[in-house]
């Protein structure tokens, strides 16, 4: 008997439609269905495959042990994650060993900073892995807001609001495109290292890119805004233009 | 009478299973599908459509009067290519205005670093314009490596290869995870770059990405290597994994 495979699917940023050819293909013909979630919750990737994938297809939650509870920093962070992470990619290993194909939903792409990376280095010498990928959450947020991002020579730095405050404002200060990911409870931190860069007027705000609830506003008008985690802030680029 | 819709519609890498369902679902509807190709070529966005667009589809190819004639840096390659911009801009506006709907190829996706751009800002306070967002090339190029390229905190820089060389140094120097893009006859800048901030041999160079002739190698084992301006330059982050 032949493994299966496991595919690190990429669903893209939350509308159905903006999934490629190969992920519909492949979610609407599913035997297995694993995806991360917060526990409690149903999960966002899940949801977004909502009514595409089989009924009879056979779901595998992988819930988050922890997730804003404890500070990165933490060793015991680290441990809870890679175990978590080993007992997942060890479910996926032997539905893949006895034959089944196995489809793991990637909200964006799977390879940019996604959770999908923790099982895939985990998978990758045992059993075969193939990785679809997706329209990045911050292509949908550039897109939403109207404006193109790069232009001619434009250097495009892309952050994570996680960073330290003097990191974020010396490269914002230093690029000519800006993508500021994972936002949420990092919003003063950003929105201090903006002002400090003089790009604060610049700077837009987009929440729920591609998905139902999308906002798209300059960051000066959402002042005191609570925001989610998965918010992105765009400043473009203004290179040459004929 | 109401006004028909442009459209610029992200092809993504070239792969058509990694096109958007939206996109598959425009092309296959499409009355009038508009393009850029250098003169006497097919025209690569084209190509990528070949057999999916109707028969009964009016093609209308835009042809660059220059590309690599004229450096950038002469006022009258600006000059040849804003007159091309107006003028296709001005054919598409005239189609809107009659109630067409207009669908416009563009490689990658259409607000990073596409020519549709030009052609957008011309329309947008004229006509209903729709862009679809698509899978960028790079993302093809970093999941063709088969190595995930951020992680954790990584930060992401993306440069062109039309920078100036110290410019590429102390940007490669200065960045976790790297996309260099329109490589070309900039290659060997870019090589000299690369080994100057000693990032040369972590390099991978990937062309035609998710295209018929993909390949992916070690830029340091593509010596001397004439590669084609579509090839994409990547090193991996190595940010915090569980």
């Amino acid at each position: 008997m032949s493994a299966g495979t496991i595919y690190g699917l990429g669903l893209g940023p939350g509308d159905p439609e903006l999934m490629t050819v190969r992920a519909d293909r492949l979610l609407r013909g599913a035997r297995h269905v694993a995806f991360f979630r917060k526990a409690g919750r149903k999960g966002q990737a899940r949801q977004i495959v909502e009514g595409m994938i089989p009924e009879s297809a056979v779901e595998f939650p992988m819930e988050y042990p922890v997730t804003t509870e404890i500070p990165v920093s933490d060793p015991e962070y680290n441990r809870l994650l890679s175990e978590f992470y080993e007992e997942s990619a060890a479910h996926l290993r032997a539905l893949a060993v006895a034959g089944e194909d196995v489809v793991v939903l990637c909200e964006g792409d799977p390879f940019f900073y996604g959770s999908f990376m923790h099982l895939y280095t985990r998978l990758i010498e045992d059993v075969p892995v193939e990785v679809v990928p997706a329209i990045t959450g911050m292509s949908a947020a550039w897109t939403a807001t109207g404006t193109p991002i790069t232009w001619g020579d434009d250097i495009l730095t892309v952050l994570t609001g996680t960073l330290p405050q003097e990191v974020l404002t010396q490269r914002i200060k230093d690029t000519d495109a800006l993508v500021i990911m994972k936002i949420g409870r990092n919003i003063d931190k950003v929105r201090r290292a903006l002002q400090e860069a003089g790009k604060y007027d610049a700077a837009w705000l987009v929440e729920f890119a591609a998905m139902p609830g999308q906002t798209v506003q300059r960051l000066a008008d959402a002042a005191d805004k609570v925001t989610p985690y998965f918010s992105i802030i765009v400043v473009h680029g203004q290179g040459r233009r004929p």
